[in-house]
């Protein structure tokens, strides 16, 4: 049965298609992985067997249609579910009862994938870390001392572990990416509002992104073609882009100039160079890209996600004070000193930059940079050397994926390789607006040329042994 | 040569296509009448003749096509001119120089419009009562001894005394339709970003609309036809409602039920009361509508105006804090007080309002409210009583239009006659998003039904007198 839960998407669906494999059999597979690694991986909040099983069962009776008929997924616990609680990974919300699933999980629904339960995240999608006092840390299933980064990060190890084929998740300054990139696999955030946020608990609604987490870009091209929202104006203005071509010869490859790379852990400064070189030699044309001024693009970001957090929590604030984590508290409280005229000054700033961003993209296919500038970070570090100078593990996480939440454009995270202590180096690969199944074509390219591919996590569970820290181990690293 | 001054736009047109009237003929004509007027009535803070006369030469050499080939019109002064200075009615902007014309004045002029000169108007477009201490107070056209309303103030006494075929205007919270019903005119602000305000010296940008003053819907169809933005997706979605039918038989006319018309002098409550009364007897359906709540409309639009303008104005604050007028250099600096939290509770109230007036409007062909609960106000009035309940003239002006920025419909001030002391009444028509065209069609509809239509003002300068109180006494009045 384990071995279902190895094939790819498309190979499963051809499996259920010819009735050699039946779609209760595939969600029954997955379910028995998810729930014997759950006490250990914490990737899960809540799993939802029953309903899946009979969710699997009609799909069955239907004839198995639709594009993702069969195929079993979870998505991060903060999109509206009617049949599992809602958490958005916090004791704040255990009253709260959605009246309809989330847009974006019945697109799936519609298209016959099958929900199996909702992933553990860091609390209300606070942070990049993946840090939760309350529901665990999951860890990395590529060393359970460190991090699998945040806030989809449930959703990321799900995935990796193979306790789900594909995961929903959110990414508003790098969410998707970052534990994409951090645990071997492909992170997806494509074009804003590509993929509704109706029915999903907000961070910071400016900068909010559903995204997708897989193991392969052909497996998230085919989840994206199923949920996104389907503008006729949007794909018909972008027609000519959309075809799939796989082919890396003749494409245009943007790189930063200059000092961008400077501060990046040196393997992955190297992985990131090798695999540029393969491109050029594969036929690739290499463009050096002078990258829009970021100075104050951290504090933009943090300024719009403070306020706009700061405005949805407050009633919760003041009502609920000590059901929030200690951090995050801390964290949303800082919202309400901020100046309206900052935010507008933010929300300004933003909109250059994004004219800044589309203006390279014109000339070139694809900009490529690190998904982040270091790997997985251990579980009680707190802040990272980059260049010489410490920063916050935020900071470092996040650094190369907030301009495009800010920005809008699909970025898109493929695993590369592993550094010299084996844990997984990210690439990041940005595209034009709307130009979302091009990006997606670049990266399966990349993967045919053996350039790109899901990391596999060692299996420690086929010895029964878990690894990772207890949970009281846990609130142990917390109090520091 | 004064009668041209009189004819409709496509009368204008006419006469030109056939060569009975030569392009310059049109252009001195209405020059030389706001020469002679400006002293008196303030409209024109800069009149720029000989690149009229010699733009008129050149559409009259290019053979008078265009929709707008050889129409005189102006513009307030918050539009970016090359070959005028652009001054936003204020003395701190003496040393702004743009580059290009507006793109509106653009389309316009491409169109073959000639721009006669800039307009007077309420200080950057601070208040509704186009009081300006700088340049003068334009006074009502229909009484020397009351406001013509504002922002856009120049703008209205310029269409009404016949020294421009039409005017463009800004409105944020009614500058373009209040000024119409105080003066007697049309007043038009379309959809928002159906005209564009691209290089228009910003107030409040979430808010702003560009708007046509002119002295009947047929003229100002002509001019939004010419000046729009014309999106092909838009176009499409709406061609079933573009058509222009001229019959109120049929209408699905909204009329806000219970309390709405209160607070409206008996006047305005009175003529308001007989044209649904006669829209009835001509076959329309009249429907009433539950307006929706606006307890914390104005402190919305309040909280978004002052944070925007002051985000806008602090540099200038800062180094040339004198060049301001008082009043608005105090209003401005209330902006800096405000949180981004209230900004952003502004910004979803007004999401909510926007999606209930749609709502409103799926039912109905068009809504329709009095456009302002008072005839024009005394030149030194502050305060008026709207049923027993004193309020400041501003709030009581923007009564009716503020919502409608806020909510981005399009809205049509119509001149629907006279009350009891012979000063003009106007009737607000609103529409759904994008029925612009329509609601034009309406409007004429109504014009020629006989219900609506332009209020001549007497024409005293005819005598040679000027009825309007001096600058050195207008700044009496302001210091009070």
């Amino acid at each position: 049965m384990s071995d279902l839960t190895h094939l790819s998407l498309r190979k499963l669906r051809r499996l259920m298609i010819s009735g050699e494999v039946r779609p209760e059999e595939v969600t029954a597979a997955f379910l028995a992985r998810a729930e014997a690694r759950n006490s250990c991986d914490l990737s899960y909040v809540s799993i939802g067997a029953e309903h899946a099983l009979s969710r699997a069962g009609m799909v069955e009776q239907a004839g198995a249609l639709g594009r993702l008929a069969g195929i079993p997924f979870s998505c991060k616990d903060v999109f509206d579910t009617v049949t599992l609680p809602t958490t958005a990974g916090s004791r704040v919300m255990h009253d709260y009862r959605p009246l309809r699933d989330a847009r974006a999980l019945q697109r799936l629904e519609a298209a016959g994938a099958i929900l199996l339960g909702k992933n553990n995240l860091h609390e209300f999608c606070y942070g990049i870390t993946g840090a939760n006092p309350i529901f665990g840390t999951p860890a990395n299933p590529h060393d359970p001392g460190r991090l699998a980064g945040g806030s989809s990060s449930g959703s990321a190890v799900a995935v990796a572990n193979r306790t789900a084929m594909f995961a929903l998740g959110t990414d508003t300054g790098g969410s998707v990416r970052v534990p994409a990139s951090l645990c071997g696999l492909v992170g997806f955030k494509p074009t804003r509002g590509q993929i509704s946020l109706k029915g999903v608990v907000p961070f910071c609604w400016s900068l909010d992104h559903v995204g997708i987490l897989a193991r392969s870009c052909g497996d998230a091209t085919e989840v994206f073609l199923a949920v996104r929202e389907a503008d006729e104006a949007i794909l018909a203005a972008n027609a000519d882009h959309a075809e799939r071509g796989n082919s890396l010869h003749g494409l245009r490859i943007g790189v930063p100039r200059g000092a961008y790379l400077e501060n990046v852990a040196s393997d992955i400064a190297l992985r990131v160079q090798q695999l540029i070189a393969e491109c050029r030699r594969l036929g690739a044309h290499i463009v050096e890209v002078v990258m829009p001024d970021a100075t104050h693009v951290r504090t933009a970001s943090l300024a719009v996600q403070l306020v706009e957090a700061f405005a949805w929590h407050r009633t919760n604030l003041q009502r609920r004070f000590d059901l929030y984590g200690e951090d995050v508290r801390e964290g949303l409280l800082q919202g309400q000193f901020i100046l309206a005229e900052h935010y507008v000054q933010a929300l300004r700033l933003i909109a250059a930059k994004q004219a800044e961003v589309s203006e390279r993209l014109k000339d070139i296919d694809v900009l490529m940079t690190p998904t982040t500038p270091v790997v997985a970070p251990e579980l009680d570090q707190r802040r990272v050397t980059l260049a010489g100078v410490e920063v916050p593990v935020g900071n470092a996480l996040s650094h190369f994926t907030c301009l495009f939440n800010l920005t809008g454009h699909p970025a898109l995270s493929v695993p590369i390789g592993r550094d010299g202590d084996g844990l997984p180096v990210g690439l990041q690969l940005i595209g034009a607006h709307h130009r979302d199944t091009k990006l997606l074509s670049i990266g399966t390219a990349l993967e045919r040329a053996g350039l790109a591919g899901w990391i596999e996590p060692n299996d420690e569970m086929d010895d029964g042994v878990c690894m990772a820290p207890t949970r009281s181990e846990q609130r142990e690293l917390h109090t520091h």
